[in-house]
């Protein structure tokens, strides 16, 4: 019998939960659509019901503790999920003391952004460094910093929402949040979605009414020259968000994870070009690099969270 | 005989020293100008001259240290200045060894903007707390970040240089760091005092060709429609930065310093409004207020430095 821990990762379509060893191997993975429109109870009955099936089929691993990622904003100090703006009525929920009563186990909430950054970070591309940008680009900009060997939390848990620096107030882009010009107003995977669906003979030429942003990372592979200055419109982005980053909290390397950032290779040398014209000298020649861990990062940070309280 | 330690603030203009308690209380100070021009010989020449008179003055005490704080970019983890571009031949200066050796006493050398930070944080107006966002608002933008009850560093000891956060690229400032739209360069005093100068009636309204920043606080203050209107363009601009602040970091409370900064009263109201408008509802009630120690921050937070080597 070898210890392990429940890890859960609260996303707005997708609700996963697992069993991870501390090497941050997933020893079995179970998911299910997020009753997003359930309210609170009906999320807590699905964590809770997915956590006894896998434990039902892994009797060989003593479970414990649990670390749950979660969409912010989010209060880790003491638990409490303020506010999840994609879930119906889930405001204010106190939602690790609820699991840890529920499975009866020790429990950790993060930030979805800031776990997935301890998962690259304890078990990714980030191993071995002490100063980290995590960035997810994908439906939202999600973000967790690692600096001078620690997790960079703020008051309430709440620093890192690198996503919400402001970016370009002038381009008029509202953010989900409410802001304009936030980075990830700019360059969320919704954002460039927009501006391909607003290129008529882009959708043309892709042969779809609603192209999505895997069309066009596939049409610039092309060389569709239309797709080409969308992809390098969306690097000119990133570029500046990673910029504000950079100069923010100085990394040794940035990670890109995220669907819109698993294309990273793509719009790489653009980025770096736009990251040179605006970082200042001392801090251009910091990597940027693909995160490693995929969609499996904030389940093995909130692993991580779970097996070590130090973190 | 009781022990002390020499604080150095490396400025654009002054060059001060201070000998300075383990209470923060500074003992005694001079200053002098900057020999700016003169090349590292010179400034290295000056610091020691100030330190030696001031020690030759003041017997009872026993230097045990000395703290730095020097315009960055520098390398606070091997006391290097990277490049200080106000100085003439001033790149890649240990600066930290050198004075370590003319002295002989222990050295620390901090970027100033953190400094201050840490002279607010065990001595000023951010006493007690563990979240701190500190912004000299001066000839440029200078800040300092506490997290987690810590020195925020990271790579390289260059965290936390707000004043190069992106903020608005459309507005085509360019900044004195090469970029266009940094938070420093919409912001800073003479950002400011151009927006003045601009406005001839309210140059003719002042009486002089050339009015600074005072000049416009104080038209305001008389209630003269232009000044008001170019005092809230500041007041704007500020809190669009600090909304970034605030997301990057989540700080208990934001400390606002410098010449520009002392104006805070006049634009806090402006200030928090534009807060409320782009920060996230859980970031907005966070306050924003006057640093403590005036001038006086980077040579106590310098002084801190000096003896207490576990900050």
């Amino acid at each position: 019998v070898s210890e392990a821990v429940f890890a859960i990762d609260i996303g707005g379509t997708q609700l996963r939960a697992a069993i991870i060893g501390r090497d941050g191997q997933i020893i079995a993975k179970q998911a299910s659509r997020t009753h997003a429109q359930g309210g609170r109870e009906a999320i807590l009955v699905q964590i809770t019901d997915l956590c006894r099936g896998l434990r039902a089929a892994h009797h060989s691993q003593t479970i414990i503790a649990c670390g749950i990622a979660c969409p912010g904003p989010l209060d880790s100090g003491t638990g409490v999920v303020l506010n999840a703006p994609n879930f119906r009525d889930f405001t204010d929920v106190p939602l690790r003391d609820e699991i840890a009563k529920r499975l009866s186990l020790p429990t950790r909430l993060e930030n979805d952004g800031i776990a997935a950054a301890i998962g690259e970070w304890k078990h990714g591309a980030g191993l071995g460094s002490d100063h980290l940008v995590f960035l997810t680009i994908s439906t939202g900009i999600g973000g967790g910093v690692i600096a001078d060997g620690r997790v960079l939390r703020g008051r309430r848990g709440m620093a890192a929402h690198i996503g919400h620096l402001i970016t370009d107030p002038a381009s008029g882009l509202r953010c989900p949040c409410g802001a304009i010009g936030c980075f990830e107003a700019l360059a969320c995977g919704p954002a460039l979605e927009r501006r391909l669906r607003a290129n008529k003979p882009l959708c043309a030429a892709i042969g779809k009414p609603e192209p999505d942003a895997r069309d066009l990372f596939r049409m610039a592979r092309a060389g569709d020259p239309e797709a080409v200055a969308l992809v390098d419109q969306e690097a000119d982005y990133l570029a500046l968000g990673i910029t504000s980053a950079l100069h923010a909290y100085s990394p040794e390397r940035v990670l890109i994870g995220g669907g819109v950032g698993s294309n990273l290779p793509q719009m790489l040398d653009r980025m770096r070009a736009g990251i040179a014209r605006t970082a200042m000298p001392h801090f251009r020649d910091v990597p940027v690099m693909p995160a490693a861990l995929g969609d499996n990062a904030g389940l093995v940070g909130a692993a991580a969270l779970a097996f070590d309280p130090t973190i």
